[in-house]
């Protein structure tokens, strides 16, 4: 099965790297606009090939490019034989970008997001294990292939990753709460931090602060494309800090210790 | 050399253990309020006896008990013939609790605050690398006596740590931007966190999160007692916030960019 890679960055170089060492594929093509990222994928053994377009005959076509490119990808190969998908964090703004210039989906096209990553980024950083137990969303439109779906599933599986349906918009909405607004936040943060402050610091602002690294140029856009449901999640989260805000304006002891008790239980998965 | 550990929690088990393995004491005493942490201490070898009251013979005694009790545990020593330092993470509000009764510091009290901590907690968590490169915090006043500060200074470094000296208002200052800030904000974070949120998380929100399963009872203190500066550091945050959120309503790309690149690079040591 011949596996086009289009965008050799940390997830297209990780998804690569799994796809090979499992079986998958013995035959990766990876394209990438930063042509020092394809050449890095091929050096470092995680294509097998470098393209200048994405072969008719790949069974197999993974987007794994910045979210405000991923549209004009799939247009581009709408009629490509092979299923295709992509690994977007944000999906209902690309979904209604198509749909409002095509009026449909692609059927064989399965927007996807794998909720992993890592520090690193670029081909350098792949990592066979990046999708090992972590969740791939399919958020698939009602005029998407049931087959093309199967096939996307399988591979992200065939990653290790746990595949799972859900509706783009749920998915918008769950991930505003559970990464996007966590990113905004440090990044506010961090704007507070000066020099300083930094030899001043323990393993819990280490901890706090690493989302913070997060590439500029793809934070702007998932932001941006999903700034809806992230400005609800950041409107809740004020509300909440506004409690806290009270009961330290109060000097409320016991209001502080519930306040904080609820907050650390939230993170029981039991 | 006798030293006196007043709470064998995880800073004051930590302290033991490490300044036994360096070589600095070998007759290490332990008294905590909650006697099954004394006994825990005792049983991993990491004291060698539980005693009722501190030995006037003790050297050297630290007071590793929560915030709202270091005040009265200085105040019941205030005679004790060794030096008497604590590891509490708000400094001034102590300072001028001991002042506002007794007008002035006991000069064998050097006020102290290691910044070093870990998710564990209790004698069981105990690591004697815990201060290893880490920031010790002294705080000394004017009235405190230079012959503890450096005897206190010795034993942080005894123990791994950089000692280093600070007015206890900037030490508060910085420690409400560097600390109690990320706290505040990952547990008003966490209050909009539900249970169905859980499962589609990443790496990025572990780690956002971890400082949220910090001990109520001690965050309730420290969050309370420290804010005047945290309340200071809380508005600065609020105002980059407001920013992010103009650059999000206006779907600004640029700004949002610019914002996340200036933000990156408080990380940078450099």
């Amino acid at each position: 099965m011949k596996i086009a890679i289009v965008g050799t960055g940390l997830i297209g170089a990780s998804f690569a790297k799994a796809a090979r060492s499992r079986g998958l594929s013995s035959d990766i093509v990876g394209l990438d606009a930063e042509a020092e990222h394809a050449a890095t994928a091929l050096r470092l053994g995680l294509i097998d090939r470098v393209v200048d377009a994405v072969p008719k005959e790949a069974a197999a076509v993974l987007l794994a490019v910045p979210v405000d490119g991923i549209a004009d990808w799939v247009r581009r190969l709408a009629d490509h034989p092979g299923v295709l998908f992509d690994a977007g964090s944000v999906k209902a703004p690309i979904i209604e970008s198509l749909k409002a210039r095509d009026g449909a989906l692609p059927p064989r096209y399965v927007p996807c997001h794998p909720i992993a990553g890592s520090e690193g980024s670029g081909p350098e950083a792949a990592d066979g294990d990046l999708f090992t137990g972590r969740e791939a969303v399919l958020t698939p439109a009602p005029e998407t292939d049931p087959e093309a779906i199967d096939q996307v599933r399988a591979l992200w599986r065939g990653v290790g990753a746990d595949a799972r349906l859900m509706t783009a918009a749920d998915h918008d909405r769950i991930l505003a709460v559970t990464s996007h607004l966590p990113h905004l936040l440090t990044f506010a943060y961090l704007d507070r931090v000066e020099a300083g402050h930094l030899p001043h610091t323990g393993g819990g602002f280490d901890d706090f602060t690493r989302i913070g690294a997060a590439a500029p140029s793809l934070w702007a856009d998932i932001l941006r494309l999903n700034r809806g449901p992230l400005t609800e999640a950041l409107a809740a989260f004020k509300d909440s800090l506004g409690r806290f805000e009270r009961a330290l304006a109060n000097g409320d002891r016991a209001a502080l210790q519930a306040l904080i008790t609820a907050a650390g239980r939230r993170l029981t998965r039991d």
